[in-house]
């Protein structure tokens, strides 16, 4: 007869809390890649205060304001692609915070663009799933 | 004779908690004009996941890092202050997000440098005390 160690049934939960947040940001970079926003606007909060800083933009806060950003980088942008390395993941109850490198591909009016960028995620638990709250870029 | 309301009773520990990431923030930038070193290590946890983006620099991992950046970028200022606007702080038990616009003036080499940059921080509580964990400015 095998027995489970203690140990690692206790650890379950926390694990599983620390996926579903890898898995919250990967949605956001498959989101971002879809160039969808129906898909982008499932990934952030809806109220509360929320911030985007895009690489060279000024912030933006406030979810509207955010997610009309989105609209104006999908309309300007025919295709990205996303390799994500050095992901981090801190969490402390409803709140995470994820720190990842953005190595991108992307197409723009006929243009092709590689480059990579640095982003510190944070995510907040809202009625049981992680929403994006920040993502600052630079 | 008069009642204290229960409701700014019950507030008070909450409203402390916040006000001790406010002060910690503030902490960070009155460190950094002071450009001592001792000032600035006692702000930044001492172990565990930490990240220092500093604008335009690539993002810096790992406490002895962080803090030889902070070496470096002291040398080579002669002054520096910092007016903070547009504060938001979002806590969630033992961690907590600051994000900030940071109005700064410096001197480096007899420059005199005017700037706006916009500020992630991320704070963890640390045996009773609010450690800087991620700083990212762009």
């Amino acid at each position: 007869m095998t027995e489970q160690p203690i140990d690692s049934t206790l650890a379950a939960p926390l694990e599983t809390e620390a996926e579903a947040v890898r898995r919250c940001n990967r949605k956001f970079y498959r989101a971002f890649e879809s160039l969808n926003m129906a898909r982008m606007r499932a990934i952030w909060a809806e109220d509360g205060p929320v911030k985007c800083v895009h690489p060279g933009w000024k912030p933006i806060h406030g979810a509207a304001a955010v997610l009309e950003s989105w609209e104006q980088i999908f309309q300007n942008t025919s295709y990205i692609e996303f390799e994500l390395e050095e992901e981090t993941v801190i969490i402390e109850y409803g709140l995470a915070v994820v720190s990842v490198v953005e190595k991108m591909r992307s197409a723009s009016q006929g243009q092709t663009v590689k480059g990579v960028a640095h982003a510190t995620n944070v995510f907040r638990k809202e009625g049981g799933s992680w929403r994006l709250i920040i993502h600052h870029a630079s």
